[in-house]
């Protein structure tokens, strides 16, 4: 039995490379005797309202262009289906005899195909569910990396470059704001393209560590009376001891319509506003006196950039895209992940997990990737990250 | 007489490519016979200062290092120079045999050495002063266009292609905040990545035309309405017909600390702030009832981004270097502009006007490429930029 038709959805945040995964699978797929390969618009919503695209019929140039298109080609969808939702999905699949099931996303997705899954084997209909891991955050669980992590930190190494050579000639204190609700993945990139300790970004406050406001005044303070100038980032996710995100208890504080914004999956809106840099900037220019201050918040520029990709990122998007089609050939179901090998030059394998061990939860940076004394980050961290990335050229020293 | 030394400085806000006119100043100067190359840090606050760097001994990997780097690599400064400043600078010249002063900069800069020149020869000490010309805000008088847009156009272009993706894969209405305090060039370079009427942006606010809130909320809404989103690129300038900033008149009423900021040339904070961006997505959000409303304000990112330059761009910000020194030999001083030749591929020439025609004033779009019917630009406008950025390669249609 099995076979019959394959549909792949795409989920969440939209990251530089995702489209490539899709490319990946639709190559392998059109290889395999699937009897039609469906792509559904906006995730398990299009799987819902039956609204599909015909991915078998993409050709060589149309398959190029999509690859090198930020955010998701199928449009996607921030959705946890409800248990009736899963029960219809299921039915859908039944009456169109879908059986197997891709969806590209996070932690989120992988726990929509477990459920997929799960809800299947209930019934006792025979199908087969796998994700496909993609996320700039890099926070999912038994990969190395995430697909979308490495095109994501390049652009905000060459951003902070840029912003380090700015601050070098007007003088100033610059807080950059990065994306990241859980995990400091990406803002501990901002360090990859430093040449010397004396380049920007000095400071790196990440959600790992408790965030405190006298402590972060008074390192901003050091570091300007020492260098003249203070570069800064700051994750979107920085938090209390007590697991608070600082924006949010500030929010709640200053009665901003954001304290009450959630998602579906319960996550507190955090990106899309300009408020936690502009309020950290003006704490700095409360307690610094004369200084040059500014803030700028990444957005969703470091999510999408088309411009400044990562070919290995690329690659590896390609690769495990492929590998979900490959390996739903022995298995029943399974979330991708890329394993570093130990090999003098980067390399790292694609291999399968059981989606539980990728679903619901998220990996934060381990200890050994945080200094231990101050705000930043390890050399051990570096040689994890720079490889991603594709390399990050060194910058010259300037006369300033 | 004449010769003795040269003097370079640059001043204003950085861009991508301003160090590359410092490379084509140092390439030709170190051709010519001045006495030294000296290079002011942070411009004429180093020429008062006496802090200066030997640019003859550069050599030829430094000199394609600084080129590669954005932002100034002696240091800037905003500062406009009182008289007895002016009086001091030229004593200073005097004293060291600084016969030939060059800067790099908009029209501020252009100012300056206008005044140095005037006050050189009010005392009757015979030395030559030149305007370079850069900014990314594209507003100098008597030139086609000014280094450093081309590559900020490029950035600008490439983000609203990610963004327009972005806004497909899950729908929204999205607010980008651009620079330009006084015309709306970089914001206007916002649709050159566009490969359909349907792609991003969908409407662009420009500080040429008074911008109302209410026709801001029409207009947005009936996007939405038709499209399922909305993409929006705003000028940090949109003012109102009083020409009040926009920003301003919502900072005084709201009691925001920004309110009386302002530089020593007296220009307002626009930068640097993501205020302008929420307060429009809060605006949008009140009136259009379960819109998903993000504001991202691109802010220093769009001026100093390593990774991404135009090819075009820098190699006119050479040559506008290399021409200074060139033209140096016969005139006294001068503004180095670009001319657009008539021809069917994209060329211009180098030339060099009287430095009062640059100094001071600031050029805005013209009305031809301004739609008159609604906020956005018109083909010339298109056409006139897209060669400056090098090109930006259209975005493939994808399925949403």
């Amino acid at each position: 039995m099995l076979t019959g038709k394959a549909i792949i959805g795409q989920s969440g945040g939209p990251t530089a490379v995702i489209n490539k995964s899709l490319v990946g699978f639709i190559k392998e797929a059109t290889k395999s005797n699937f009897d039609e390969i469906l792509g559904a618009r906006h995730g398990i919503d299009g799987m819902l309202n039956e609204d599909f695209v015909d991915l078998a019929s993409i050709n060589e140039s149309q398959l190029y262009g999509i690859g090198k298109t930020p955010s998701a080609a199928l449009g996607s969808v921030r959705k946890k289906p409800t248990a009736s939702e899963i029960e219809k999905l299921i039915s859908i699949f039944q009456k169109l005899d879908i059986r197997s099931f891709f969806y590209i996303g996070g932690n989120d997705s992988a726990e929509t195909a477990n459920l997929i899954s799960l809800g299947a084997d209930d019934i006792g209909y025979d199908m087969k569910a796998f994700h496909i891991p993609k996320t700039i955050d890099n926070d999912l669980l038994e990969t190395d990396h995430t697909p979308g992590y490495g095109s994501a930190a390049r652009f905000v190494a060459h951003a902070f470059q840029g912003d380090d050579a700015e601050m070098r000639s007007l003088k100033g204190i610059k807080i950059n704001v990065l994306m990241g609700r859980h995990a400091g993945w990406l803002t501990a990139a901002s360090t990859l393209g430093k040449s010397s300790e004396e380049d920007g970004p000095h400071l790196v406050y990440l959600p790992e560590k408790p965030f405190e406001v006298e402590g972060f005044v008074n390192d901003v303070k050091n570091v300007y009376e020492s260098l003249g100038r203070c570069v800064v980032a700051v994750s979107e996710g920085i938090q209390n001891s007590d697991h608070e995100y600082f924006l949010q208890t500030y929010a709640k504080k200053s009665g901003s319509s954001l304290a009450g914004q959630k998602d579906s999956h319960g996550n507190v809106q955090l990106s899309g506003s300009g408020l936690l840099g502009d309020t950290l900037a003006g704490i700095v220019n409360e307690n610094i006196e004369g200084a040059r201050v500014r803030a700028d918040t990444f957005g969703y520029l470091q999510r999408s950039f088309i411009a400044d990709v990562s070919e290995v990122d690329a690659d590896e998007a390609e690769r495990v895209g492929r590998h979900a089609v490959e390996v739903s050939k022995d298995l029943k179901s399974g979330s991708i992940i890329l394993k570093r090998q130990q090999s003098e030059k980067y390399y790292c394998d694609v291999d399968v997990v059981d989606l539980h061990r990728v679903a619901k939860n998220t990996k934060n940076m381990p200890v050994e990737f945080l200094e231990k004394n101050k705000p930043y980050v390890t050399n051990d961290f570096f040689e994890y990250a720079m490889p991603l990335t594709g390399g990050i050229e060194p910058k010259t020293q300037i006369f300033v």
